[in-house]
């Protein structure tokens, strides 16, 4: 199983930019990246195409394929762990990077930016690896600037992949 | 792995319009069904969305997850075949119909409709378990008329699920 991180942080405090702005600077490393949203529910496809038309009719599970990609989307009875997500369908890419998911006991970077909330979310957290923020603030971990995507980059690769063996492909 | 149909035919033949009605007619008799659908590209997610934003910056697999619901999307470097994508995405299903796939080796069932076309696509086809049709065309193999979905779905219940055993659950 791949190593896996979650970026967490309040309501719009930038999570998705960050991952937006880690992930292609790891990837520019040589890293293979995943990457798991936690949602309350979504709508993932169109409506009316054939897809979507098999998932309607009560399928399951309906996975569309094509020689560049595949997609699958499939019911589940109770909500899916990081662990389990990560054994079931990441075991091809070298690290995973959750977005939320701040209630389970995986390393966290927290996103805090003082614009936009007064206090961080992960005051005392014990997994709380680093954090990346606009403030002067002092949480006993790492700290980067909110640009400071390579060196938030750099700190990733050392604590979470350099001593991982990189997926054989 | 659960057993594999294909559910073929010409371009407009009616494929999706039969697994919409074949799908909740064999789940109404207690299976659990997965589907597949093959295409040359497809575009599944929402632009602007957090997940869609993941896949955009380079993530090579991006998993959505909720309480009821995943989503996958997953780079490939090659085709997946039917096999493939059923051992490691269908476990957990009764059976499989696909949708297309008319080059594999699979069981397969024609949908023929002399309005749209003059002739069948597998005429001869050593795969073709059954013919759904509005065609009094003889192939030597069972023939369905296009709205008797609850015939079909006897056979490839008998065909093809009684003697497995189902999915434990």
């Amino acid at each position: 199983m791949p190593p896996i991180v979650s970026i967490v942080g309040k309501s719009n405090a930038g999570k998705t930019t960050l991952l937006e702005r880690l992930v292609p600077e790891l990837k520019a490393r040589g890293y293979r990246i995943g990457t798991i949203k936690h949602v309350h529910d979504f709508e993932i496809d169109h409506e009316g195409k054939d897809s979507w038309r098999h998932k309607q009719a009560g399928a399951h599970t309906v996975a569309i394929s094509s020689p560049k990609k595949v997609a699958l989307v499939k019911d589940v009875e109770t909500e899916e762990t990081l662990n389990s997500l990560a054994t079931k369908y990441f075991q091809d890419v070298d690290i995973v990077l959750a977005e939320g998911y701040k209630q389970e006991d995986k390393p966290k970077i927290e996103v805090f930016r003082s614009q936009v909330h007064e206090t961080p979310l992960c005051k005392g957290d014990e997994h709380l690896v680093a954090l990346v923020t606009d403030a002067g603030l002092e949480l006993g971990v790492p700290r980067f600037e909110l640009d400071d995507i390579k060196g938030l980059a750099g700190f990733v690769e050392q604590r979470f992949l350099v001593k991982s063996s990189r997926v054989i492909r």
